[in-house]
């Protein structure tokens, strides 16, 4: 298997291999002088997580939680962080890819003590999988290493075409030239190297059978762009190739959803991150993607602008929005990432007119009107909602 | 957007247009001789589906059902059959690409009539998608053409690599340069050109996550095969896309799924199709897919074989199943096409035992165990159920 694992890939094991061992040979130091092992760890929670107004993204604070082994109360996550920790590790220098799925199953198991009245004591390690899940974060923000860094493999939906060349392993990739498929992103995006970039921006659409339509229509091709879908709510490694575009090759992102709060959700992760991964939004998100559409106004207009919609598209493709709709708007209406003018007015017509709309039914104008006409003039005129 | 279109497309486009057109030209030709006008359609319910011991295959029967123009009860889906044969026409002539929600929204549209009575009366065109993709499928039984066929785009989850070259739209592919990401099939495998594999066989994975570190640990390169995902449930463009390699090029194809009644249906869907679905399994299905595991007797051992799974694994591993998967267990075993000695006894060891395990369970015990002992160990001794 070595000899078949990439350059890359090797690299990376050992960097991360040696932050971990750095980490925890901390704790054998601490032991060595008779000190109890404590672990310094970042909180994770909703107090300790904040929006920073000038880098606009979702951070985790400074707060951070000592995690002591002689502590009663502490001893068993002490427990689960180390065996989690060594098991990382294990699978790091056998040149194992595991998935968090795996590194539940590895770690899970039932320990036999016996206490001091000499009756014997089962616990276990952990029981579900959102136990070790929770864990994993917790070696994340112990170490500073994403588990991509670490080769933990997971599920992946994003997809993405466009006039760029990437080196992925051993190979290297041309992305204009995927006929009627597409690349599926890797688990590992910081692994990849852009090669060269022939793009104007990247156009991120929610749904995979729009993406395919746009794609298959050859809308990357006449307008310059880097199109990627997220399939749904995004993963991590969509979220992080979308980021390294806009970061380290200055092309403006603008994300295509459906006209409704769960849409705008999928735009707010990719620009803000989510509360749940805080700690991760330094390296995920994108502070400056742009909403794009479909938006109230591109619906219904405005005092400023026509619609793109007939009244009779309009009697034909609204959906009145639902009661879940109406409760997710107003949450999404007191993040502070939603207090500006752009926001406050789709929200407001949104709650105004109780209406959503799917891509789809600009798309059944014919997709002409939504790759030719809808979309680069969205572009051309900047009409975008940050 | 026409220049764009590849030659397969153009090609594809005219003969689907000219199918369409001539089938529905049957029915003016009745309506210029005073007749009136009817469709014959093959009826597509489970008194008209049938599992063909022969072929194995779950396929339509010859009963059809007349929809006539005139009878009252018909005239509506008459109505909804000629709009949507109107409207797949129109995207067919015009370069588009429609999915079936886009069809949904270009056929919705109220009817204004004004009955004898001279009172004007609204009808819908429809409601809901369900009932404009009952319709899509009456065009696909009419016509004989599969919606892939039309040009109709849809979500797709599929993803292949492996030592094989392929053309898709104008280009050519190397299936085997893919990094550490992977080809997503295209939505119209009709179209793609094989072009040349090397291989001996093809896995098919049902998770999405298990693919990405089969990929990653090089295991399509040391044991020559296609490596497929389906995510899940497979999509049609994955079943077709694994048909035709079974087919064209003869290569067995294998399905690993987790141990449980709704992997063991997964498999059933590659290899006979599904009910919903009979009317298209001649083309979708592989019906001499192999299931390669995980099975019962992989975890429990036979008389015959000694299990993959120690005493202790068993303990960590195990699932304990749960009254859905004993309910779907009880449905399966009454199909037809599990009733051959292996898949009995892997129903009953399920029965008795009311265990399941995932996949990764085996991964767990090391990648390399699951790469380079378990599959192999498998696919070299023949070890699958048919």
């Amino acid at each position: 298997m070595s000899e078949i694992s990439s350059k890359v890939d090797k690299e990376a094991r050992q960097k991360a291999a040696s932050v971990i061992r750095n980490r925890f040979l901390q704790l054998i130091d601490q032991i060595k002088k008779g000190e109890p092992p404590i672990m310094e760890i970042p909180q994770r929670n909703i107090n300790n997580t904040h929006y920073d107004e000038v880098r606009k993204l979702l951070l985790l604070g400074d707060k951070k939680l000592k995690r002591s082994f002689l502590d009663l109360n502490e001893a068993k996550r002490f427990m689960q962080t180390s065996l989690m920790g060594s098991i990382i590790y294990e699978a790091l220098i056998n040149d194992e890819y595991p998935t968090i799925r795996d590194l539940f199953y590895r770690g899970k198991h039932t320990l036999v003590l016996r206490g001091p009245d000499n009756r014997t004591v089962e616990e276990n390690t952990w029981d579900e999988q959102k136990e070790s899940d929770s864990v994993i974060v917790d070696i994340e923000v112990f170490t500073s290493l994403l588990r991509e860094e670490m080769l933990i493999l997971s599920k992946e939906k994003g997809k993405v075409v466009g006039d760029m060349r990437i080196r992925s392993g051993n190979d290297v990739i041309d992305l204009s030239k995927m006929g009627h498929g597409a690349y599926s992103i890797e688990p590992t995006p910081d692994l990849i190297d852009f090669v060269d970039i022939n793009a104007d921006f990247v156009l991120v659409v929610e749904k995979d059978a729009v993406f395919q339509q746009l794609h298959r229509a050859g809308f990357w091709r006449q307008y310059r762009s880097i199109l990627v879908t997220s399939a749904g709510q995004p993963d991590r490694a969509t979220r992080r190739f979308v980021r390294r575009l806009n970061e380290e090759h200055k092309l403006p992102v603008y994300i295509l959803t459906d006209a409704d709060p769960y849409g705008w959700y999928i735009y707010s992760v990719f620009r803000i991150g989510s509360i749940a991964l805080s700690y991760e939004s330094e390296r995920l998100a994108t502070p400056n993607a742009r909403f794009l559409g479909v938006s109230m106004a591109d619906i219904f207009g405005t005092d400023k602008k026509k619609a793109y919609l007939s009244e009779s598209d309009r009697r034909s493709f609204i959906i009145k929005a639902k009661d879940y709709d109406k409760k997710r708007a107003e949450e999404i209406k007191n993040y502070p990432w939603f207090q500006t003018k752009g926001w406050k007015e789709e929200i407001d017509i949104f709650m105004k007119k109780q209406a959503k709309l799917e891509i789809e039914a600009m798309a059944s104008k014919g997709l002409k009107f939504l790759a030719f006409t809808y979309l680069p003039d969205k572009i051309q005129k900047q009409d975008y909602i940050a």
